[in-house]
């Protein structure tokens, strides 16, 4: 019944297709989107393309604070919405051959071929095009280096097959590029400065003014070539090297472009032309080898991190496709940054940071890259402390807010329903403190800023709550639960359950650690953290014997999706936000969220009866939902339902499961496939500092396998119909339980799988 | 322990002060705001001043779809906020002497005085000033003509007390306004044509285009003076004439304006310079006899609507300044239009139309105009039938919804928990229809256009409903109620109440009048309304005694608004929307709304215990919250709280109860201190048909008197300590109930004041 869309083949390691999709380009740009971790870029041709597609490039970090104070502002709200932004078209090659430009949307190419290998990191395109009289067979190839971050090296090949061809290419650097979601087309970049020095073109711009107080950045852009330009021109925001070619039937004509960037984040503004120019000339331009350093960096990454999966190439394809989206995205090396929802595929959500990345991210990173990278991440929400706590200020309220959406730590979304209702994420900014020290057995981090950071959380459910009279509880009303399809409810169990843990784990590390902190919390305030964990109240039915999502759920009109006509889904493109608001279905696991959170606590018939209760009436239209349930579903043995919520989040944009993904893909979700595999299939948990498996492979597979590092060790573990086979790589032998059985990991264990 | 802010003088008739109030300038423009039903503006000065200031000159009817698409937008959200926009500045009269500038923000004047005449609708000042070596006493003077409404009259006079004076005067017709609220400044208005015929200089401009398909705006003003021009000076958007004159000490100058104002409402655009000169022209430039006119219209207005006030002179200033205000926003002469929440008077809000008319105007125009006014603003909402079931549309509903704020009838505001939430709005204009049908007695209405609207209110209702089978009831989920600090609530007591009145109310007069509409309601659908009459959900607490205002307000931390800091008060300027929302305070009466519609339906105990209960939590930040209260705290004997309340909702802009004046004057709350008076102290009521009184006079008054106009009489109340006295000045006898006796007032009735 579920609508999928799919425009690119299956296969294992690579997003290939033959079709030029006209219709579809804005999903295949997105689905072809690179990315190094410091810049991005969705899959936009080199040469001009008139047709419907958008244009993309961002670079991390660099955003602009968009005005959107319209209509009745109330206090509290956010003074404006941060964007990531679109920034130089710095790909921009226009061809014309005899005069006549090469446009895929006006000339029909033959023998179209496009692919991006995830394996290297490299995006691929050929063609063949009669234009201007000639028949011309195109290549172009492009990657952004993974090894030299400012570096992204382009290469066309243009073969004539007939005819004589007059080749004209128009190189840019091309700043003239606008977001599609600016309020009121306003254009983000003023030009600063540009020229050519050394053979090389640079062109500098800035954002312009805001009267928020933000940062303007500055960037600088710089290319050069394999052969010298015809001329060089320029325009406003731009600056193109031209280059001509003579060729007839059977000659080839071949251009390389190299090009840096630079942004304000890491050079100063007065330093950025000189520095350009240098790394242009130190990195070289010597594209096969650095072509090789790419793929053996990329392979690298892949000889710890990758999930094979034998029996289901699609399955394998999205979780390669995941792994690799998310990699370029962040790999960790900049404290700076955070994992943005789009990461570099698209402009929509605005911000660069949300809770996906401690609720959905925090997990992947502990297992797949060293410790600091996700100390990193937490360090990243400490160093925004003041921020979180000026956050709570503008509510009125003590401690620190963790912001839904930032660049800055402060909160840059504009809709009070999220802003200052969807508090939940409070929690997950203090679970993965929970989950880092859990993890790695390092309680350094948690004793330091680690208490620091929970402290001013716990703070802030202390404030929050509200004491009930006639029910003799504390209570948390005005929020806005993990399901977005509801607002502004009360006593949300998800949101009362995290408030009440975080008030507990961090009562119970200040008393640990009380002589190792300079944190002090009064006696009077451990006794009223001490009443509100004792007397919170949490929505229970105990007749269906469920928790209950929030006060009234259970007076809705309850019915399950499949009720629904398919043609009403996704919800939230057919339905009024009035009619969604007020129907049951739920967007993405809630009180599951909690159940998912904080296994350990819960009996499994608890958990049977809330996800059988929940799962009918959710709709999956998150992005973060479809992991969750996988892994509960996992859990209970639900196969069939665990395997479908696996393929939905492992080919979501595959796919396009939401009909959205034109948009940009849905970067922190993709965590989800592995997530599903690791903590679903697999069954891997780490609560009460064990590490544990109940594995299994679903009927339709033949096995899977994945490395993990866990507390100095490196474990691979891999998985048939029959058998789990468990291997020490690297590190001290390791005690852990396997279907609740105690076992010591020296070098290999070979236990059977245990059927349900 | 209320803050209040008065500007003014206490007089019985006037608006005055002898204080330049630098610092409250936009409020005391607020104050001296004059209209006359198609025009308006604020007491702006008609020459420079260059100090903070808002410059505010309205055309009724006249607006712009501002544009709000800004952040995530989702299904069934309004595409435009319409605005009430600035329009051209035909006061302007910049003056020079001996070349500097007049500009009160810069000459301290001396002698200031300035008053707004509310019997005859005149606004006047005078000041002197030493200005370029000369000492000068000028005055000025200026009305909106209420009975030829194109036309406004200026005045200036100047004496030289000392010195000689070259003065230079620049006359303008200046467009170049824009709106303070404006997203993004944009300029509203683009110029036509502009030139000067028969020595009358015209200016014809445009609002510019939109892309939601609204009209655009002509507007053609022209002006012409008692002497002629030295020079005629253009710019773009603007015409000036200037004047020189030369005075010595003891000589006088003389300047009079006279301006025409023309819209495309009424006349075309390619016809408007003509027009305008043709009115100019036939108006005649007669100073005195035109403010004569005004005068004595103003005066016939005041003959029957004026309710005089012994022995309380701000009590009286309070009324009168909103009965003269309300009647210069409305007196029901263009059915086109209806009463905008702050009329001429300031640009907050958007919008001209909200359930305001209906709920707190209907009253006051049925008892103080014709009849047909009322049912002007009934057929303005019956017009506007198509648009309200387009907003029902856009929710996925069936029926009409009408807007919360529009001027066409299509939702233009854009806030979802306004827009789609505040939906109790809908049964108020079904109530409208019900109190014109029940105060005249005219069913004509009712059979014809007011079932048409009945009927498709109701099926939005019997649509909106769901039916929560663990209740056994109909609820109606996801509303705001009339207080709007709380959003997105569940069985709004008020909103459930309201809806299955309409439902009953529009069945029964189906029934009755079945054979002669051409509507048709099948049995099946009937059957339905039933079934959601009978089974509604209505939140009750039986130990409190009270309605509840919603599913879980009674969760609340409950205490009562004395309990507050007063620092923190007004709530809606000190505290983040959060901490309103989840307060227990209450913005206007709601479950007290409820019982004053239906007030026949309550026992006196049900009254008292809800009002005792809640209006303790109500801070009364709505300026329609006073009256209600007054009228319902009068009913229940409780004087001090009704007179308190009086007092609030007569003098709420002139004592700046709620800090936010400044932005103009709450227009369609303006109908509080009569209904206070009228149907709290008089206790006027129109149920079952009958007229009744049960009267009593604030201890700190001596008496006061009104008339109305009840099923085709004239009746004279007047009531002192000791007794009311009824007149019947025109119509037939009339059977009436006083005190719960029954009267027949042929000539005069004379009956003694009961005490409580």
């Amino acid at each position: 019944m579920q609508h999928i869309q799919r425009l690119f083949d299956i296969h294992p390691w690579k997003i290939a297709t033959t079709k030029l999709d006209v219709e579809n380009r804005r999903l295949q740009e997105s689905l072809t989107s690179i990315g190094n971790g410091y810049m991005g870029m969705r899959g936009n041709f080199e040469e001009k393309y008139s047709a419907d597609h958008h244009l993309g490039t961002y670079l991390a970090g660099v955003w602009f604070p968009d005005k959107t104070r319209v209509g009745w502002w109330k206090n509290g709200y956010p003074e404006y919405f941060g964007k990531v932004i679109n920034a130089v078209n710095f790909i921009a090659m226009d061809i014309f051959v005899n005069g006549e430009a090469v446009d895929l949307s006006v000339i029909e190419p033959k023998d179209f071929y496009m692919e991006l290998d995830m394996e290297t990191g490299i995006l691929a395109r050929r063609f063949t095009v009669t234009v201007g009289g000639a028949t011309i067979a195109f290549s172009f190839e492009r990657f952004l280096s993974i090894v030299k971050k400012e570096l992204a090296m382009i290469r066309m090949d243009a073969e004539v097959l007939a005819g004589h061809a007059d080749i004209h290419i128009v190189s840019k650097l091309d700043n003239n590029v606008q977001n599609e979601d600016s309020n009121y087309d306003e254009m983000f970049w003023e030009e600063l400065a540009k020229g050519t020095t050394n053979d090389i073109n640079h062109l500098t711009t800035r954002t312009v003014p805001n009267p928020f107080g933000i940062e303007q950045f500055t960037v600088t852009s710089a290319m050069t070539h394999n052969v010298l330009p015809t001329t060089i021109e320029t325009s406003d925001l731009a600056i193109a090297a031209t280059f001509d070619f003579q060729a007839n039937a059977g000659e080839k004509v071949h251009l390389e472009k190299e090009v840096v960037v630079l942004t304000s984040r890491d050079v100063a503004e007065e330093q950025q032309v000189a520095t350009a120019i240098d790394y242009v000339t130190k990195f070289g331009s010597n594209y096969d080898s650095l072509r090789q350093e790419q793929a053996d960096a990329w392979r690298k990454r892949w000889d710890l991190a990758d999930v094979t999966i034998q029996g289901d190439d699609a399955a394998q394809q999205g979780i390669r496709f995941n792994l690799f989206q998310l990699f370029s995205t962040y790999y960790g090396e900049d404290e700076r940054l955070n994992i943005g929802p789009k990461g570099f595929t698209g402009e929509k959500y605005g911000g660069a940071t949300y809770w996906d990345t401690e609720a959905y991210a925090v997990p992947l990173y502990l297992a797949l890259a060293d410790s600091n990278v996700t100390k990193n991440l937490l360090k990243y929400r400490h160093n925004q402390l003041p921020q979180a706590q000026h956050n709570a200020r503008q509510q009125g309220l003590k401690g620190a807010l963790y912001p839904m959406v930032t660049f800055t730590g402060v909160e840059c979304h504009n809709e009070w329903e999220i802003t200052f209702e969807e508090i939940h994420r409070n929690g997950a900014i203090a679970y993965a403190i929970y989950n880092y020290t859990n993890y790695t057995g390092d309680t350094e981090y948690l004793k330091t800023n680690g208490l620091e950071v929970l402290v001013e959380i716990a703070r802030f459910w202390a404030d929050r709550v509200h004491y009930s009279k006639r029910n003799d509880a504390y209570m948390i009303h005005g929020v806005t639960g993990p399901n977005e399809y509801e607002n502004n409810i009360n006593n949300n169990w998800y949101t009362n359950t995290i408030a009440a843990w975080v008030l507990n784990y961090t009562l119970e590390n200040y008393l640990r650690y009380q002589e190792e902190t300079t944190i002090t919390i009064t006696e009077e305030e451990q006794a009223k953290w001490r009443k509100i964990i004792e007397k919170m109240y949490f929505p229970v039915d105990e007749e269906l014997g469920v928790f209950v999502q929030h006060d009234t759920f259970l007076d809705k009109d309850l019915m399950h999706v499949t009720e629904l006509d398919p043609k009403h889904l996704p919800l939230n493109q057919n339905w009024s936000w009035d009619r969604i608001l007020r129907s049951c279905f739920i967007k993405q696991a809630d009180v599951l969220q909690g159940i998912y959170f904080l296994n350990n606590q819960f009996t499994e018939e608890e958990k049977r009866r809330n996800f059988e209760f929940y799962e009918p009436m959710t709709v999956h239209e998150s992005s973060l939902s479809p992991s969750i349930h996988a892994i509960l579903a996992a859990e209970l043995g639900m196969e069939d339902k665990a395997l479908e919520m696996y393929e939905r989040t492992a080919r979501l944009d595959l796919d396009n499961y939401n009909n959205d993904t034109e948009d940009g893909l849905h970067i922190t979700s993709m965590t989800g496939s592995w997530l599903g595999i690791v903590q679903g299939f697999a069954q891997m948990k780490t609560f009460d500092e064990t590490l544990s498996f109940a594995p299994f492979v679903p009927k339709t597979w033949d096995s899977y396998a994945f490395h993990i590092n866990y507390r100095g060790r490196l474990l691979a573990v891999s998985v048939t119909q029959e058998q789990v086979t468990l291997k020490l790589l690297e590190g001290d032998a390791l005690t852990l339980t396997v279907y609740k059985d105690s076992y010591t990991l020296e070098d290999t264990l070979e236990i059977p799988v245990k059927k349900n």
